[in-house]
């Protein structure tokens, strides 16, 4: 038997490749695709289905090139809306691979037509429910995606698709979500690889709220929503262009990089550290552990992106890009900063400052003016910083006007999304930037004597 | 600096990459062109410029899709044919890479048009010789590729540009042809990977013609030309379809697989003991090692191929037939011949007797019947097998009616062509074929009593 | 978090590598280890401590060397035999694993001091139980290892471990056992990759049982013991020595393999249908696929083994053997047995025949005698053979005398395993032995007027 | 056949790996073989002799393991040291590798038993020369290792070899050194890949010196000789231990670390700027591209070494420096310096100054005190730096009392060596110091008013 997850990191996103003699089938696959067709193909498997369990908004979704290689037929949920590709899956549909047998169930919550599937043994028992966006480890899918307007309408539905239809399938049923901790699909997916109904059922505190209308109040909110959800959602209706083979980003010297980056926006892809540093004047930080989360806040569609690493490869950076939809990646910087310097080109820095030394500078009197950029989660989990202006990094960019033109500390977790707004914030202007490297993590590492965060 | 040889294995094709300073060039890339991305991209060059030696004929060129993945320019020599892509190269033309030079050469003799490449190191000196179809370690380009009433013309061509153009380089330069031993594309190269004029100049046979007459009537010899070059000759003038993504065969189980085979051909690339006891009905056995040098003969293009492998990846045997422009492999063989008898499925068998047996039954007087498949150049070289019926592999599908039907005792070197030709003269209707295993090379190992091999 | 299943083919073995916060843990490694260090590392995770369920009776631990290579600490169950390195687990004794906290349960029946260990997550919840030898997927640990005159007490621990200790975990605890199918450690084990409580009560045979009187009866069985055990059960409590750097076996040209074979083993692991058609006369055959299974049963640990695998990389036939504590092959054949027949050497021969033409020949009237190799569980599941003679392969070396010395139809289900035994009866001395090419799978696949299988 | 130059890149050490006939001879391997194993093993090859050039000083030779691992046999040059392994290697000895012949040629220059090895080709023609330290590209072996005082001595040795042993084999021979461009045995050799003796006596300086005395003049000079040099002399007589298994590195999160550093040196090997930015306080910055020309001259084999890399895979570093001889990396930083700063703790920094900065700086009027750690070579070359003090880094740290201890902007060739030389400054007390970022490359890149550099 064939029984994998495929989890493209970044984007926390989960894909499944089941396979029973010979036959095999995929859900929710990623845009790179190789990864399907090396596994099945190695252990003798034909890729005879795709199945969509909804309509992403956060990642381009693969069907379309992975049938096109293999000859699978692709069938996708939430039919409503108008598919130039597959066919749609009707509730209750099942698909055998080879002894092994796939039902889908309508699971309306989080999309109007999301489909869960469950898979059953050779007993025909329920064995795997693979619960797309509906259920979570620790969390539900978010029901704000068609609107505010329709969130409670939505959220109802989900009450209702988990308790009707998830939670009696029985507490020995392993549950295999869309994504894991780290997704923007759902708010507090927790880190716990493999779960089970009986552990979601104790555990996830969605499923301890007591009644519909608790469960409305509670899971009908507003999340953010990132502007490359719209890009997506139609992408992934109307099929993507294929991603193979995909095109490499040109390495440039420094001079043509320089003269290519007065028409591109420069993404530069290293640590915290090296980015304050130096770099290419003009530039935005987003570390590369953090794309999936960012990317899709800051990066355009129209316009070349030029990409500076630390000098390595740019392929894995072009990969998690394109799996946003983002094919505008056309050069990098060859040699990385060391080459810029060599080439005499100057470069950009900002200030970073650590959390002992800030404490120090506390300590004698100072007060900057200090930013605050958690998300409004944080601070509700984790207090919020005296004196600071609160505004999350996913607002910054729409709000600028709220940010205090004088020069700033700024804070979050741990440095990397402060290097991130700093970098904005300089390309509009600002000056005399600073960044705790550490963040209120480092804060509540020391003891300092200035007590700078509120606790809740 | 980046200087890299990639073989292709089965086509003995070399291709070469050169960088300096960020700056790279591929000398006549095959159509899998991946390796050339990722070893330039991990050292950190573009590729900027595509060169081909002349019109191939042997194998699918990979300017076009490496082009259009690098944004590269593509230089084609050969221009007197009606190239669809790139731009035709001048003879003296130049290219920089970084500090380098490479500078074309015209370079008449295998075709027309062959341009090969002086790379000058930073001294300006020349360094070392792309030297295409033209020079090869101990042997020469062919010349017949334009009818044999032109080899004698081309033959005098070839001898002009050794000896005004290439020679006189030095003999301290190094040469690096197109091809190594096994390609079809001279004869008899030997197995001497790095070489240079010096060595050639003394140890090449047709370096040591005296005459450009002697040259012309020693090499304006035909060579076999297998039915593929045709194709691989308009698809590379017209520009062949891109090859990523790379369709993958539909692994079938045993009785899909023969519904499919009735209107395919099935290509099994097992070792030949494998093959002689067990293989599905009518299918062609050309082993794994053997396809560069044989498929070309044998396989159709315009009718699928379903693949027999031992039941492991297809995928090395689908890269190279891709190569040489078979993009009609559409399935495989699930489980292979294993599966195929768990299904009850019937196989064939065909006879194999090692050289020991054979011997032993010889010398009881026996008198089979034997067909012997070398190549001219082997019975010449190795000496002819005495009262058998002598035949070159290459020839056996044009000339069934010389086989004479009955059974036969096929012997070619070591067994392995034997069994390509025992399987083909089983699908037109020979029965007790018996493939002698070790060949000529087993003959001549052991002491029989029998002496069968009449030295030349 | 780092929840890695890292699964050794061929012997069905499951050890896992689990972490949160840099630390990590590994349970029940495996000899060869690199992958726990690479994974590990990759993650940024320091291997801490190496935890054994038991003392291992089927393959080489990898614990010591682990732990010589990570400063990990190791912890032994089974303490009541003399172990010679690691600290002995209590019961109830406890590991943090970053935020998680790992517990020991005692579990005897399998071993009497078999130790489980339950993963328990950042709530305390039990999460996932690492069940060793005792729950496996549609299974449980057999009882007989300590002699059949204490396979009921141990019988009856086994219930009580099972029902007093790891059902009360809760149904939505996921099972992570150290085998799954085709182990030699369970009878039966099904193909279910991933398990929970909840699945197992419900499915697993062995769960359905009334009482412990019932259970004992029916599960104090003896199962068959493959004579490597002995060997294993000695090296896992003295600890095994390193398996790195991993000793090459020498490739050895064929006049030179003949000589060598003369006091060595010579072990073939290519298919059915090539050994049958040609092999090293003497050699003994085991496909590659089935070695964790029958290995043990034939290999000698003290004479040297040569190869014989399909002429390409034999690493992974010597990594699997060593896995089994086989750390003597010195040897393989260059070139395989292409290259034997080349050097003008013999080989051997036996026949096979396919399920269709058995039947005619059976239709014909003729009347073979049959010698059928399944185990006896097959047997009774799938029906015996009329008229043939049963010795399960796993009898046939110990029971020669039970064989009828005349020509033979050897059958199993489906060649396989007819083929390692037609290799062994060939060594003794049978002729004309014929492998029956499908077996009873492809018997049941056709429509034969001769009903060979007397449904059970 | 078999020709593979395996190159330890940092090291610039070249290796080969050249086989007939399933034979195969590995020279001057390196300390970790996989790669010769893989290799080997992958083309059917059995490596049966290990032939050394002579007693290296720069890197742990790899014979003894690689010796053990296959069986192969030992063969040693300068066997005037006391070897505790191997064999050794006669004047004109002869090695068969299929049908093949190497041949030994003492080459005494460089050490006093070096032996080159000249590879024959079928015809029995020199084909190849593996010259060891003889004869490089574009430059000969230092003579100055036995001490300055016997350096005449050895310069005239190696005039006598190179002329009368080396260049009479012929223009077109393959020279195959045992070091590229950037290794510490040569200097200045050249990046010329592949080369000839007819390349090099046209293109090596060394090679056109008219007579034997101006080539002892010109080179019996004292090169620099890092410390490490001496434990590599000793360890490659004796035998090394084996580095397989490699021991992995322990992650540290950042409070361990702290507490481990006490007693260890840490090693940062990210590059410049984020060294500059934020660093442990205390590391030694050495660049991870550096490590094989500086780490012998700055890290000890007597105290425990702790790694800071960029937050990713340390193996590759400690391979690297496995490679000359540490085996005493035992740790490295978890999560990188963001892990530091989370956890709260205060790391050092020291500044950077691009060069149009410094260009404004300068223009403006000021004259900070300038460190020159160019080697004399460059200084030569390209240029002292107006009033700069200059000391080449090798020498900073044996010299500390040349340096005054005030402010200072320290200038290498782009900015890694001079922050090498800032973090050793800053270890010994000096404050105030400033990196030229693109250094005198970057310099020369612009058009600053200030003329920096006295051209030579």
């Amino acid at each position: 038997m064939l029984f994998e997850r495929i989890e493209s990191e970044g984007l926390a996103h989960y894909s499944y490749l089941i396979g029973d003699t010979n036959e095999a089938i995929v859900i929710d696959p990623r845009r790179d695709g190789d990864i399907y067709l090396e596994r099945a193909e190695r252990a003798g498997f034909h890729i005879a289905h795709v199945l969509e369990t909804h309509r992403n908004e956060d990642y381009v979704i693969g069907s379309v090139e992975l049938a096109a290689r293999t000859g699978a037929e692709i069938w996708h949920a939430d039919s409503q809306w108008p598919y130039s590709y597959g066919q749609p899956v009707e509730d209750g549909q099942t698909w055998s691979v080879g002894g092994l047998r796939l039902q889908a169930i309508h699971a309306p919550g989080h999309t109007p037509g999301m489909m869960n599937y469950v898979l059953h043994d050779a007993t025909g028992a329920p064995w795997v429910l693979f619960s797309g966006d509906t259920l979570f480890a620790g969390s539900v899918g978010r029901t704000d995606l068609l609107g505010t307007e329709r969130a409670e309408e939505m959220a109802g539905l989900l009450y209702d698709t988990i308790h009707d239809a998830l939670l009696p399938l029985g507490d020995g049923v392993i549950v295999c979500p869309a994504h894991g901790a780290g997704s923007v699909c759902g708010a507090a997916i927790v880190d716990r690889p493999w779960t089970t109904i009986g552990i979601e059922r104790q555990a996830n505190p969605a499923l301890q709220v007591s009644s519909r209308s608790a469960f409305i109040a509670r899971y009908a909110q507003a999340l953010e929503r990132p502007p490359y959800f719209t890009r997506m959602e139609r992408l992934n209706v109307e099929g993507p262009p294929p991603i193979s083979p995909l095109r490499v980003p040109t390495p440039l010297p420094p001079k043509a990089f320089a003269r290519e980056a007065e028409r591109a926006l420069v993404l530069d892809t290293r640590m915290e550290v090296a980015f304050l540093a130096s770099h290419v004047p003009g530039a935005l930080s987003i570390w590369r552990g953090g794309l999936g989360r960012f990317a899709g806040w800051f990066l355009p569609y129209d316009r070349p992106i030029l990409l500076v690493t630390d000098g390595e490869d740019p392929l894995p950076v072009v990969r998690v890009l394109a799996r946003m939809g983002y094919d505008n990646v056309v050069g990098h910087l060859a040699g990385g900063m060391h080459a810029w310097h060599t080439a005499g080109l100057d470069s950009a820095t900002l200030s970073g400052v650590t959390v002992p030394s800030l404490c120090t500078y506390l300590d004698e009197g100072n007060r900057p003016a200090i930013l605050d950029v958690r998300s409004d989660a944080e601070v509700q989990e984790e207090g919020a910083i005296r004196d600071a202006q609160h505004l999350p990094i996913t607002q910054v960019a729409q709000h600028l006007d709220a940010v205090p033109r004088q020069p700033l500390h700024i804070f979050c977790g741990s440095g990397s999304r402060s290097t991130i707004v700093a970098s904005l914030l300089e390309r509009e202007g600002w000056r005399n930037l600073t960044v705790v490297l550490g963040g209120t993590r480092g804060w509540t590492s020391v003891s300092c004597p200035i007590d700078l965060v509120q606790r809740a």
